[in-house]
């Protein structure tokens, strides 16, 4: 076992967009788990946009990264020591421990997966946080109805693609926003959202326009700025707008400026934010019924994978940037 | 009888504020109820600050007034000649038949009310539209629990009035938001919100922040604009915001940006459009409710009255500068 244990700290807040500089990697002893603890490997870190927020410390839904602390996040590992009697060395587990190769935790803040048949990563995108996040938004704020078109914004990323597909197989028209034609490709050949409108292609509301010819039903929406705007003018009598994510704010300096409130009051719209922690006395009910999808390859996933530990900043940095292709994650 | 109906016409759509030269007066021949019709001479007309849309031909919730036609808007009238079994001459009722001294309407277009104990244009107002908007908006959609804080802007006028007081009388701390100092003494004094801040003081931000020492639960929203945005930065988790009216950007002709939406997702408000017609199954519910309160004295009430059907016009421009104080009615 290695005597030391590489770790990814927050070391300056960023006034902006995200930079290298906002990190410090650091090599530290390696702990030792006391009683009712483990210790875990991480292979598998997620790399998520709720981070930005975390990094700053302005008010958000949950707490700051302090200076110096390592960076949060989820990572999926392999237990190499415990000291609690349901976990066993080589147990694959589900931690909070972040951005760092080891770490020891209490026994009742992993969760030991089932790794059989599916890809252990994938319990940090579409049978993780994401995929219960695209699970609840979509049913439970969303209440898509059959027929109805539902809009998403980063289509090809962990949670839209996941809500994207959920929303096709109960029957609605699916059109998804993401960035770049390889990726609209993906997103309609792969899938099989109804169509895909590429953000940079400079026509944003031609586009949607033509692509919902019955107006918008449901925005899921990840990305907000100019696409919230935009959907905000094309949303039909009781549209939906599920506010997941605002990753077009999150490096910015200066707020976006909305100019289409007005049809939240023309079109009685609901517009609604989430986190998926408000239902974590649930996750059990959509981790079965995205597993069961998954296993009948009823749902697509794709990874975007970062290489070592490392290189995060920088897997980060690329997906607030919007240059990841499906759920980003760092092999460590 | 006379032989001859003033009527008030849309002579031309607004371009930003709304002028007289908007209206043209005409009289008219008097029209002969055919069967199944009657004749009522209106003796209250209601002015709305919805009526601004209808003079647009932007999009919205309702058709517009066509050019030349006669405004819209609820009456309270007399029966003066009925072709109908259930109405008869001297019957007080309600009608659509808007700003006009007569008109002629079919019996199921108009409701018998009960004036007895109130006082007829009651009917336009607290036990009308206005107040029935406020009932469902702030039970329905503000769903507000005894301890909260609630806001309400417009807080002096026809539904925030009975907003206050309703939320009040819940057992939650109501803070108004008015215009000058004589409207938010009435709103303490004679309403009995907890406070009320004068949105011309020029420090909106500290005012409220002042008057909510608990953040915003609730936000009944008449004006849109600046309040709506400075409410968004003080809402607390899980805040809902009733979007009723946007008077502020009414008469503007270029929409308000709105630049703290990001508070949606951080805080997971719930931000949702309402328009009184999508209860129309359930007024009656409404009006029980309201009548039994008036009734008892437990809801105080304030009518701006113009004398004249020429002076509608008037009347409108003042209300949608916010110069009247209570609900405005225009005495025929």
């Amino acid at each position: 076992m290695p005597e030391t244990n590489l770790q990814v700290r927050l070391a300056r807040r960023p006034q902006g967009a995200v930079s290298e500089d906002d990190f410090r990697l650091v090599d530290v002893p390696l702990g030792e788990p006391g009683p009712g603890h483990v210790l875990v490997r991480n292979r598998w870190l997620s790399l998520d946009p709720y981070m930005r927020g975390r990094m700053s410390d302005a008010k958000s839904y949950a707490p700051s990264v302090k200076l110096d602390e390592v960076m949060v996040g989820q990572t999926v590992g392999e237990v190499v020591a415990s000291r609690d009697p349901d976990l066993k060395p080589g147990d694959v587990v589900l931690t909070q421990l972040g951005w760092q190769r080891f770490g020891v935790a209490p026994a009742a803040e992993v969760r030991k997966v089932d790794a059989r048949g599916v890809p252990e990563s994938y319990y940090l995108g579409i049978l993780g946080m994401p995929g219960i996040t695209a699970w609840f938004g979509l049913f439970e704020i969303g209440q898509p109805k059959a027929g109805e078109t539902v809009v998403v914004s980063a289509a090809s990323g962990a949670v839209g693609s996941v809500v994207g597909q959920l929303a096709r197989l109960h029957g609605c028209r699916v059109v998804g926003i993401a960035g770049g034609r390889e990726k609209c490709d993906y997103v309609v050949q792969t899938l099989s959202f109804d169509a895909c409108v590429d953000h940079r292609g400079g026509k944003l509301l031609d586009d949607l326009r033509a692509a919902c010819p019955k107006g918008v039903d449901v925005d899921f929406e990840n990305v907000g700025g100019a696409t919230l705007d935009t959907l905000l003018r094309l949303t039909n009598v009781y549209g939906r707008i599920v506010v997941c994510g605002l990753v077009s704010e999150y490096n910015a300096t200066t707020p976006y400026a909305y100019t289409n409130l007005r049809s939240v009051l023309v079109n009685r719209l609901r517009m609604q934010g989430m986190i998926v922690f408000d239902w974590k006395d649930r996750y059990g009910e959509a981790l079965k019924g995205l597993s069961a999808l998954v296993r009948e390859g009823r749902l697509k996933y794709r990874e975007s994978i970062v290489e070592g530990l490392e290189n995060a900043p920088k897997g980060l940095i690329a997906l607030l940037k919007g240059e990841n292709f499906g759920k980003q994650v760092v092999r460590l």
